[in-house]
């Protein structure tokens, strides 16, 4: 569907500074996105390149990752991620994208979007590609928000997840894990294990118990839930071991002559595989549990990657994700406690 | 060197119940470690096949992974890893070995060798390797042995890596690192932070700050402390994606005449990679922290495995590895708040 068949849409948001390509990567994801009917804003420095459904908001200022995301987004009111979330939560845009400092994009759409009534926490959802999954993938929460979480919070993960997986990607009754050291009930952290319990009692999602960290790339669960600590560590564990394996192929076909003929093969055969294994390649994490959609799409995004980021954010928005979420929260109990605090 | 040559040196005490592969893996692997130099004695059921400087302790009775580590250890008195144990404990063997339930392993460990003066919690350390590093490894601790800790347990999980790193597997002076969501220091959960702190003003040891999941292969540091729940999901992720990328080279080289070709380059260069990328390649992983020296092989291990880690824990027995963690220990003060507490 072309721009022009859309056209009261309001357009995704995307912040031009902060990624690793510079604001040529960020135009040319923005064109890729717009051509595959998708308007987006981008808020970049003069220059910035537009094309056909991509206009530009002129931004000079910007976060960098090395600020302190809260104190810079108070600070910097004309920063591109700032102003950008100020016009999601203001409907003059459907979505944040933001391929800039994480901890800013997080602390700028949790300021203007605020969170849905009875969220603890907002979590970072990532999108795990299942290597021979034909394009499945595990959406994995929390990836980074909250490195000390209670039980309380990994429940609420859960149904963040479950109901983002079905209202946006499209899995009917999503299979919801627990990511611990072990399937048996009893075993993991202290956390974990009162967690479980919460969630093998919790109605309205698909518990299936326990998973562990070989269990990630099979594809044995649609949504696996832990916490912000151990799932960044896990998720650039997997990244790492996608990097070893591509210096391998490298220096696997330039090892001699037989090698370097089967080298193209095996340069394709693999590269595939590090795309597959590598969480960075899908579009982006999603922070869940706010009023609004917001994508932080990773740093050293390629062009596809910040079109798959915008195409994301577009679709989390028209499969109103947001009310959905809201809607099986408040149907799970799982906001109860934390109304009962806010009282 | 043949088992000949040392005729005065205790055995290495090695379980024969509860690997993936059976008694005769075990046996195989006895056999390999004998003929390297290092007496080995099973404790097996009868009709445990021996060979030179492999003798059998009959022993029917064993502790299977479904059953309660401390329920089972405190009970069976004659299981296998319980007398393995208690002939290291009463200096009759040097070394206990086992590829059965790492509960079990670590129960019967900790009752009979006891915990060294001032430690906390015993530690469970990996080796892990680094593709493309010639052999080089990352001591990885804790890999699973406390799911909860306090920033002094990682304080002084720091100093049991450190000294076992020098002691027993060469390295001059560790570089030691907590893991962490980022390398600036008030970055992570609550308890590394606090950690990282403490691990900034300790003597005795070369803390270089946090290393992120990606850097975990790449050598950036030669001890890298964690948690135990974070450790062992690490850990599994690493071995998922292992298997991923077997099955991805078993499946490609099936997807075409071209690739069929390309096949057995392919399966060579990345099995290799395989391996490296395994954790349980290596020999086992080492419970630090005891009076004695215990090394959980991974219950999937190949005879090769099996060797390996008896070659490892006789190893850490004649470098006197507990009585040089100890000194490291009682000079760097990180025992001293054990100490009082024992008081």
């Amino acid at each position: 569907m072309s721009q022009a068949e859309r056209p009261g849409i309001a357009p995704v948001a995307l912040d031009g500074h902060g990624a690793d390509g510079g604001v040529e990567a960020i135009a040319e994801g923005a064109r890729i996105a717009a051509e595959a009917g998708v308007p987006v804003r981008v808020y970049g420095p003069s220059g910035t390149p537009t094309s056909p459904g991509v206009e530009l908001v002129e931004c000079d200022e910007w976060i960098a990752n090395e600020e302190e995301p809260v104190v810079a987004v108070r600070a910097k009111s004309e920063a591109s991620v700032v102003r950008a979330a100020a016009d999601v939560a203001a409907g003059r845009a459907s979505a944040l994208v933001s391929a800039g400092s994480t901890g800013a994009t997080m602390t700028a759409a949790l300021f203007a979007l605020k969170r849905i009534q009875g969220v603890h926490r907002p979590a970072l959802a990532a999108q795990v590609p299942v290597p021979g999954g034909d394009g499945a993938s595990v959406l994995f929460l929390d990836s980074g928000a909250n490195s000390d979480v209670r039980p309380q919070h990994l429940v609420q993960f859960a149904f963040l997840g479950s109901s983002f997986s079905e209202a946006v990607l499209g899995v009917q009754r999503p299979r919801v894990a627990l990511l611990s050291v072990g399937e048996e009930p009893k075993k993991g952290s202290a956390a974990v294990i009162e967690a479980h319990e919460a969630l093998a009692e919790a109605e309205g999602l698909d518990f299936i118990g326990n998973v562990e960290g070989r269990d990630l790339l099979t594809g044995a669960a649609d949504v696996v839930v832990t916490d912000g600590f151990t799932g960044n560590v896990t998720l650039k564990t997997l990244e790492g071991t996608a990097r070893a394996v591509a210096d391998a192929v490298r220096s696997a076909s330039r090892s001699g002559p037989r090698a370097a003929a089967g080298g193209l093969l095996l340069r394709r055969a693999l590269g595939g595989l590090r795309r597959e294994l590598d969480p960075n390649e899908v579009g982006g994490a999603i922070l869940l549990g706010l009023r609004g959609i917001a994508v932080v799409a990773h740093g050293s995004s390629s062009p596809t990657g910040i079109a798959n980021a915008v195409l994301l954010a577009d679709r989390a928005g028209r499969e109103r994700a947001v009310d959905r979420t809201a809607d099986l929260l408040s149907r799970s109990g799982a906001t109860r406690e934390a109304l009962r605090e806010s009282e």
